[in-house]
C-alpha cells in the first residue's frame, strides 16, 4: 500500500475517530485504543480545556500519542468557525484542523458557501485545513485548489448511520482531487466503512457509529478491521459484477 | 463470541473458501493461507484424486491442517449428488459434506426439490449435510428439520458478485433455524462479507470473489478481516439508522 | 402491446386487486372501480358467501362485470388449500383460481413444498391454477411444467410494502417460463408497480398497498396509471444506465 | 390536487421535457405531444433561431401552445450563462428561464458557486429563474432566498439514467423550500419519475430518458402516466413499510 499522508505527515491507520457522545472519558479512551486510530477529532466548543476541577480529555487520551484534530462542530457561520480554530491554535498550538460549517441544526448538512469563506480565511492564516463538505465533486476540486489538505465529504447525514448513500459522487470526488479523500459522516456499521474504502477513499472518519453502538469498544475494533478490509479489497481489485442481462438497458461507463 | 460449531466440531474462522478457479494450486494454497479459513470446499467431480502424474490439491493444501468439505458442484439431480458424495466418502472418508443440486447451467440457482430428495438420502446414509439453498425461510426450516447441520442460502447468484441482494430473507432464515446459517454465494467484495455477518449469519463461504480478484491473495486477506469485522459489528449492536421522516410511511417491524 | 391472456381469456388491465382490508364493501367497490382491474381476488375462507343477513361482496362488486379469482389465503397445507378451492368451485363454479399455501403466520412466505402438492392435485382436478410462489426461477419452471397457468412470485413479503427487493430473480423467472408472470406481493406504492412491469412482468396483483393507503381510492387510481406506465416503459425500451466507471469492476451480463 | 404554479403561472402537467437528442424535429414534436408537457426546455446555444434555410424547432413545436423555457446548457461560467439568457430574452422575449452552470464536461455536475453568481445577476436583471442545482438542501434554501422561482436538483448525473440516487437529500430540499421543487436530471425510466413525485416533488424535467429510449414517443407516454401515478400516490399517502425487525437497529425519524 502507498503511505497515507495528510499535510506531509504519514499515518498508518486510515480510521479517524471522534471523541464525543461516549458515556465517559474512560470509555472514550478504550474505544479509541481499540479503533487503532492515530488522529482523533475534538470539538473545540464542547471540550473542557480550562476547568481543572472537571475531567479533561487530555488525561485520558494522550495528546503526545494521538494527533488531536480540533474541529468546529456546532459552528454555523464562517466567522464562528474561524474564531473557534484561532482559539484552538492559541490554546494548543494546533494548526492541522478540521473545518465544518453546518447549514442547520436539523440536518447538520454543511453550509458550503460559508465553508468556502472559512477555508479561505484559515488557509490565509496558515492553518492546514481538512474540510467537511457535501458530496459535490466540483466543490471538492475548488476546495483542493484553495489549498485544503484533505476533502471530507459526507456519506450521509451526520448521525444518520445510513452509510454511503451515493457512491457515484464519492467516486467522482476521488477522481477529481489529488489530496486525500475521507468519508466523514454517515457510517453506521462496519460494512459502511468497508464500502467507503472500496470506493477508493483514503480514509474514514466516524464518531456516532462507535459511540452509540451498544458496545462501543467492540464496535471500535470492528471498524478497525473493516477499514483495513475495505482498503485491502480496493487494492486487490474486486471481481466484476455479473447481472442477469437486461438487453434494453446495458450499463455503460459514463466517465473515468 | 460464542463458539462456531458445525456438526459438533468447533472452528475459529467463520470464513469458508473454495479451491477452484485459481491460476494454479500454488496460488490456491497461498490464498487459503491468507484467508485464515479452516474449512475448504472441494468439487469432487472436478478435483484430481487419482492420477499421481498430475498436480494434486492435497500436495498444496494439507488435509491434516484443513477440513476438506467435499461438494457436489456440477450436479443437477439428487441422484448425481448422492452418488458423488458416496464416492467421496469411499475415497477420502469424509462424512461432513456440502450438498448443492443446481437448477440449470445458466443461473446455477439451486433446484430445491432435488435438494430435498438428496438431503434426505444422504442423512439416512449417515452424512452430515451442509446444504446450499435458495433464500427461502420455510425451506430452510424444513432442511433443518430433516437433519441438515448447516443452512447455506445464496446471497445472490453463484459467481455474480452482487452481494446480499435480499437481506430480509437471510434474516428470516436466521430467525427460523438453530443450526448455523452461512451465506454461500454472491459475495463480490469485502463489504458484502461484512454485511452477511452483520445480518447475524454464522459464517460465509466464497470462492469467485477471492479467486477472480486481480490479486487473489490480497483479497483473501481482505475477506478474513471483513468477516471478523462484520461479526464484531453484529455483536457490538449497531447504532440505529435515522432517516429523514416520511410521515406517510413509517417503517414498522413486521416480524421478529 | 400484445394481448394479456391468462388461461385462454384475454384481459385489458394488467392490474389485479384484492378485496380485503378495506373499511367496508362500499370502499372496496370504489377502489376496484378506480383501479381499472378486471380480475379481483377473493379469500374464500374469509368472505361471507352464505349469510344473507350480513353484507355480501357480490352486492358491491358485480361478478358479471369482474372476474372473481378465489384464493386460498389463510391455508397452510396443501390439503386445506385443495379443499378450500373445491368448496369455491361448488359454491360459485369458479375454476380459474389462485393458489397460495403459506409457510407461517409471521412471514406469510409461501410453503413451496406444499404448493407443489396442491398445484398437482388441483390441476388433476381440472382447475386452472395461478400460483403464488417464492422468487425461485427453477421452482417457477416446474410449476409451469406441471400446468399452472400463471406464475406469481412475491416481490417482497405480503403486506411489507418493500417493493421488488430482488429484481434479478424476477427477471430470471420471466426468462424461464412462457405463461404470464405476475408480481404478487410486496408492492407498497406506485413506483413499485411500475418497476414490476419494467422488469417485463405481465401483470401485478396487490391488495394492502391500495387498501391500507390513507386514501385507498386515490391510490387505486395511482396504481392503474403506474402499471400502464411501467408496461409502456418496458415496451419503449429504456435508455442505458451510465455509471461512473469502476475500472476494477465492470458489470458483465451473466445470463440471458 | 393543489395547482402547480411556477412564477405565478399555473400549469396542469408536472412533466417538463427537453427538446434535444431526438432523431429530428418531427420526432421531437411527437414525443412532446405524447408527454403531455406544457413547458419545454430549449438549449439557447444549440438551437437554430436565425437561419431560415435550416429546420427550426418553432415550426414543429408551437411556441404559442408550449411555454418555451430557454436554458443555458453548455455554459460553464456565470458570465456565459448570463450572456446566453440575455440573448434569449432579446431574441424571444422570454423572461422565465432555466439556469444551469456546469462544472465540467465529464460529469455535467453543476458548478454551484458560479450558479449563485449567475442567479443573482439574472434576478437583478428581472429574469424569473428556475435553477438546476446539486441536491444540497442548504444551497437550495439560499437559491430560494435569492429569489429563484423553482429549485431543480439532480436525481443523478445528467444522462446517467440512474434515477433518484439519494432520496434523503431530495426530501430535505422539499422540506427546506416553499417554491416548487423539480427533479431535473437522472430519470432513466418511468418508475424513476414516479419515485421523484412520491418524494413530494412538484414536478420532473427530463430529456435523455425519452429521447434515447428505443421508442421515444412511447416512452413519452409512459412518462406522462408515471408522473401522474407518482403524484397521485403521494397524495394518497402510501402504506407503511414493514421490515423484518432488526432489534439492534430500529429506524428512527431524524428530522421533519
Amino acid at each position: 500500500d502507498t503511505p497515507f499522508v495528510i499535510a506531509g505527515r504519514t499515518f498508518t491507520s486510515r480510521l479517524l475517530v471522534g471523541t464525543g457522545k461516549y458515556k465517559d472519558f474512560e470509555e472514550t479512551a478504550r474505544a479509541i485504543e481499540a479503533s487503532g486510530a492515530e488522529i482523533v477529532t475534538v470539538a473545540v466548543r464542547r471540550v473542557n480545556v480550562s476547568d481543572p476541577s472537571k475531567p479533561m480529555l487530555v488525561d485520558y487520551v494522550d495528546p503526545k500519542r494521538y494527533t488531536y484534530l480540533p474541529n468546529t462542530a456546532g459552528c454555523y457561520t464562517a466567522d464562528e468557525a474561524v474564531r473557534t480554530l484561532r482559539l484552538a491554535r492559541e490554546a494548543g498550538g494546533w494548526s492541522l484542523v478540521k473545518l465544518e460549517v453546518l447549514g442547520d441544526q436539523k440536518s447538520l448538512y454543511p453550509n458550503m458557501a460559508e465553508t468556502f469563506v472559512a477555508a479561505e480565511a484559515l488557509i490565509r492564516d496558515g492553518f492546514e485545513v481538512m474540510v467537511y463538505c457535501s458530496d459535490d465533486p466540483i466543490a471538492a476540486r475548488r476546495l483542493e485548489d484553495m489549498g485544503c489538505v484533505a476533502i471530507m465529504p459526507l456519506g450521509s447525514l451526520i448521525g444518520s448511520g445510513l452509510g454511503i448513500v451515493n457512491p457515484h459522487t464519492i467516486r467522482l470526488i476521488k477522481e477529481n482531487v489529488r489530496v486525500p479523500v475521507l468519508v466523514d459522516a454517515g457510517v453506521g456499521t462496519a460494512s459502511d466503512a468497508a464500502v467507503a474504502m472500496e470506493l477508493g477513499c483514503d480514509g474514514v472518519l466516524m464518531n456516532t457509529a462507535i459511540a452509540q453502538a451498544r458496545y462501543p469498544v467492540r464496535m471500535a475494533g470492528a471498524m478497525r478491521l473493516a477499514v483495513e478490509a475495505g482498503r485491502q479489497a480496493y487494492l486487490a481489485g474486486r471481481m466484476p459484477r455479473r447481472a442477469v442481462a437486461d438487453p434494453s438497458s446495458p450499463l455503460i461507463g459514463l466517465v473515468g
